[in-house]
This record gives structure tokens, C-alpha cells and sequence, in this order.
């Protein structure tokens, strides 16, 4: 058990980003929120999973939507409140304490303020231990969990409550009253027990998220190599490329950003060429026709001056970035993570190989 | 209380469908359903008001969506029972008894096949008195009901439950789950208690349907008059026109049907035209650019042969109409009626005068 504060929601909103893989939203809009709740309503407590008692009801808080609308509408107090009354008369018990579903800009913030608000505590634990694009891409689907119910609430006092006969129904239907409702609310899903959240949840993230944002904050602090190397160090990630951007094609679908983003070598990678794929989050990562890497391993594209990591929307013609590679959530290189989040279900037409083996024996 | 059989629902069916006023639904397809659930299960116990306790819990059941998509996809035996669940685990009681929430071709019959698979008795009573196109358009929102919590379920097994903060934000939230559910989904909303349904509902519609569906069926069988006069007598219908259709304008907006019928006089009527416009449900009608009539007064188009009320959907060229104004349920006319539901809330650019008042010294 230990407190959330504002420095803490600083490295973790940095931290999470970059776990964010290109996706997971703007950490400064996510940051704000959380910041503004704990400013007024007072520090957070963080549980270890194991502090959680087996039967306890440990909530995911989200936000479902486009996080630039988010940053238009921000979050009402009274939505975590709604929240709240709905789930807890929904299963006639209290909550006993909240968690994020993802890491990410957004929504490892938001737990953070509906903690605050709600007066509850975070458990150290998610459901992707990175960001993906559709909700029933967590652990949890492979233990059995259902994402509903699953309630949805709006910032103007509309709410509901979806129970739905697969977790992709869930995605359509409480998609379509996102839209309705201004295209970005705040939602509940794969409410579950301590027992089950200890089973599958990725333990210790936002501890994880926090100790990767202070140590990139203190990466040119360094005085053994040079930042590069203690950044590959810190993240334990595998250099994938190092190069500037000249070229972005976007495509919106279904919801969705998709695109790719074509690199051209500079410095140890001169003359040779990237190419980044991404649905939300960066799905491949190819140099010169080869594939370095794949989902569900991390993709993740970074300042090459100040190792701040950049959503997909941010990237812009001319920017320097280093690529790295960080190997996910064990629980996603089994067959039944692979079915969910392998390449081949994001149309990627190659088998998954483990980052650390493609790259074996190439440039680390 | 008495028994509702096939014989019953085939009259109720025929003559509801002419309170649809030109909406409400096909009801070949609704007395399907129907008659298969009262085959199956039996018949259905028909309660008047005041045999309903105060405090017991009343629901309303209708069928969400296009009519046409209902034909395709039907109703699955298992909808009811998870709206009886959805709904009665939400009071935390029993569903007492079961409701029709407007007379229409589906609407007054989904209630009597739900009460058949769920062995409830059904009230007597509806919102409407007729068919309107908007949910929020029932006398229980002039005494103040709320249309949330409703229940909305497909035949899928996919179930979500709304709260929201006016009524046109429940029609917003339920009509963007009802298209990503496919077109046509089952619902249950503004239940209500006994003492507000005996207080704010249009008592005795059905019986008054099965009435009129009887009478129409042996309209031909007078020995007195014309069938058309026999058929104006039995409806207190104020004739308004009889012609043949020589243009039907149609036009779908936000999921409504839109159009215009235009009329040439046939008969005592030839030389003169008339136009009836229509948004689901009939709004204007003008003869020789006067009107005669509007909503929320009924207006209806039956065939001048068999006196089988037409729904706007049918509307055909060459198609030979008398075209009938029958007067509304006296709520509507009040102050509050008229906001929720009188010619100016269409878009009509006119006051609303009784239908009575208008066809005064014209040719009834």
C-alpha cells in the first residue's frame, strides 16, 4: 500500500505512454484530469493485488471513445459517481476498489481520478500491461471473463448498462452510444473478483509505468554510455531503427486510425529503410523488407533527443525517432493470447516470432 | 378480466392497425407473432385498469425499429424472458402485468405474445390511443413518467438497460443500440406503477381495437346504408376524402419515413385533390389546399373496398382510399398534449383545431 500523488501521476502519465505502444491517447489531457481530481479531492491509495481480499469487487475504469474528444469534453465529477451507484446496486455490493484496464495516456490516468473522486483505492494491475484497440483484448477474455456487464456513463448524466452474449457485442453496442453520446464517455468493464483479478490482471504495472517514466525523466543523467544506451537499458528494449520521418499515411476506419509511417535511416542506420504499421497502436515494425518486430510486442517510436515516446498522432514529417521493441505480457505469447492480439487477427499475414528471436543475432 | 384466444387477436390486429393512424406496423407480421406465442403457450388473460393494484409493477413492451426488419428477423421465444429478468431484477420485484405502449399492427400485438411466453395477464390500457413516431410522445410523459430504466434486448441474447436524463436522450441512446443490433430489437419502458397507469393511460384500447377490427370485418353485412356510412358510424369517422392515389412522395430522415400522398377525388369528391402528409404516422390532411384535419387527431386511409386500413408503407399508385379523420384521446388536445405531440412539434406550420371544429359545415 502506498500514495498516489502529483509527482507519481507525472511519471506514470510518462511511464504509460510509452507502454501506450503508439496508442492509449494524450498523456497531458489524461494527466490533467488526474491531476485536478487529486488536487481536490486528496491522494490515492495503491493496493498490491495481494492486499485485494478473493471475493472483493475490483472495478476497470476506462474512458471509451476518441481521446481528443475527451480533451474537449474532459470528465465531470459526477461521472465516477454514476459509476459507482450503477455497478455497486448492479451486483448489490460495494466496490471495493478500482484498477486500470490499460496502459496508456488516457486510461491509466482516469482510474486515478475516479479513484480520488470516489474515495477508493488503484490496485497495481491491468488487463493489456500495454494498449489495444479493442475492448476485449484483455487477459481477462483468455481466463473466461465477461467485459459486462458493462456500464457506460456520459458527462451529461446519461448512463446504461450493457450484458451482451460476447465481448465483441460489447465493443459494437456500447461503440454505437459512444458515438451518441458525443463520441467519448467514461465505462466500467470486466468488473470481477479479487481472486480472478490476481489470476490473470498484469501485476505491478502501474508501479512498472512509474519507475519507466522517472527513469526516462533521468535518462541524460546518465554517466556510464550514452542516453540511447541507458534508455534501451532502463526500458529493456531492443533497437529496432533509428531514423526521420518522410512519409504518414493515415486512414480512418470503423473507428479506428489506421496507417503506416516510413522512416529513412540516420546515424549507424544511414541508407537503409523503416516502415511502421499501426491500428491506434503500432502493430509492425519492418527495416529494409524485413519484420522486426510484431504485435503483440511493443512498438514503440521515441524523441531520439528526449526519449519522450509519440502517439501516432503526433507523427509528423521530418521527426527524429528512435524504434524500440519491448517484449509484452507472457500471457499473450500463448495460443490463446495469440488468437486475440497475434498478428494475424489485426490482418497481418505473418506467424508471431518472439521480438528477442527476431532480432537475434541482427543489430541490437 | 377476460380471455384473449386467435379469434381475438385477429379483430384486435386489424382494427389497431387503423388507430396506427398510417403507422405502427404491418400487422400481418405482428398478428404472426402473436398467434404463434398463443398457440404455443396458451391464451392470455386480459386485466381491465382497475384490476391492476396500485403498487404493482406495470411494463409496457414494444418492439424498437423498422417493422419491415421485424418481418425478416421476428421475435425469439427467449426475448421476453430476459426482458422479465432485466427489468424485474432492476425493481428488485415481479412484473405484475404487461402493457401494449401504443395501438399500431405490431405494437398492439408483441405485448400479447410476450404475455403468452411469460404467462402474465395484460392491462387494458395504452400511451398513445394510436401510433406515434417518437418514444417520448405518451401521455405518461405529460404526468411526469420517465421512459428510463428501459430495457432494450435482441434476439440475439444481447440485453442493455438505459437511464437517461430526458426521454429524447432514451430515444437517442436506444436508437443507436437498436441499428447496431441489427434494425429491430424488443424494449420495455416507462413501467410504471398501477395507480399512474390507471391515472395517465388511454383506457380500454384494446377492447376498443377488437371492437373496431370486428365491426370492419362485417362492414359489408349492413342492412342499413352504404358500407362507407356503416363504416364512418362504426369508427365515429369524419369522412374527409375519397380519391385515388395519383403520387406518393417518399423521402427516410434520421430513421423516419417522410412523404406526402397525393390524392385525385373519385366519386362525390371527383374535380377536387387532396394531399396527406405523413412522418411514420399521418400528420396533415388538405382537401383543395384547405386542411381538415391533423395531428394528433387520427388520420387514416383504408381501402374503399374492403375498408382494410392502409399503412403508409402500402401507399401505391392508382390505389383508390377513402380517406377518414377519427378523433383523438382528449390528453392530447391539453396544452402539454400539444406540445409533446400537436402539429407545430412536426414542423406543421398551423394551430391545432379539433378535428370536429375543422370538418364543421364541410362535407361531412
Amino acid at each position: 500500500m502506498r500514495k498516489i500523488g502529483i509527482p507519481e501521476i507525472e511519471d506514470i502519465a510518462l511511464g504509460a505512454s510509452l507502454l501506450g505502444a503508439g496508442g492509449g491517447g494524450d498523456p497531458y489531457v489524461g494527466k490533467l484530469v488526474a491531476i485536478g481530481a487529486v488536487r481536490e479531492c486528496g491522494e490515492v491509495t495503491m493496493l498490491d493485488p495481494e492486499e485485494v481480499p478473493d471475493d472483493a469487487l475490483v472495478v476497470p475504469i476506462a474512458m471509451m471513445g476518441a481521446p481528443t474528444i475527451l480533451g474537449e469534453k474532459a470528465v465531470g465529477a459526477g461521472e465516477y459517481q454514476s459509476i459507482y451507484k450503477t455497478v455497486s446496486s448492479f451486483y448489490g455490493k460495494p466496490i471495493f476498489a478500482l484498477m486500470p484496464i490499460e496502459a496508456g495516456g488516457v486510461n491509466s490516468m482516469l482510474p486515478i481520478a475516479a479513484a480520488a473522486r470516489l474515495g477508493l483505492p488503484l490496485v497495481d494491475v491491468d488487463g493489456m500491461g500495454r494498449a489495444f484497440p479493442e475492448l476485449q483484448m484483455v487477459t481477462f477474455t483468455i481466463g473466461g471473463g465477461s467485459a459486462t456487464p458493462m456500464a457506460l456513463v456520459d458527462e451529461k448524466g446519461n448512463s446504461c448498462i450493457f450484458n451482451t452474449i460476447t465481448n465483441k457485442w460489447t465493443e459494437d453496442l456500447a461503440r454505437a452510444v459512444t458515438m451518441a453520446c458525443g463520441g467519448s464517455v467514461s465505462v466500467s468493464l470486466f468488473a470481477m473478483e479479487g481472486a480472478f483479478m490476481k489470476k490473470y490482471g498484469v501485476r505491478g504495472i502501474v508501479t512498472r509505468s512509474q519507475m519507466l517514466g522517472s527513469a526516462i525523466r533521468r535518462v541524460k543523467e546518465s554517466e556510464a554510455g550514452t542516453p540511447e544506451e541507458k534508455f534501451l537499458e532502463i526500458t529493456e528494449g531492443f533497437r529496432l531503427f533509428k531514423g526521420k520521418i518522410t512519409d504518414v499515411l493515415r486512414e480512418v476506419r470503423g473507428a479506428f486510425n489506421f496507417g503506416k509511417v516510413v522512416l529513412d535511416g540516420i546515424g549507424e542506420d544511414k541508407g537503409r529503410s523503416a516502415c511502421v504499421t499501426f491500428q491506434n497502436e503500432n502493430l509492425t515494425a519492418e527495416v529494409d523488407g524485413e519484420i522486426l518486430a510484431t504485435v503483440p510486442d511493443l512498438i514503440c517510436l521515441v524523441d531520439t533527443e528526449t526519449f519522450t515516446p509519440i502517439p501516432t498522432d503526433a507523427l509528423k514529417y521530418g521527426k527524429r525517432v528512435l524504434v524500440v521493441g519491448l517484449k509484452c505480457f507472457p500471457l499473450w505469447r500463448t495460443p490463446e493470447g495469440l488468437e486475440l492480439v497475434g498478428p494475424r487477427y489485426f490482418g497481418v499475414d505473418t506467424d508471431y516470432i518472439p521480438l528477442e528471436e527476431r532480432c537475434k543475432g541482427g543489430r541490437k
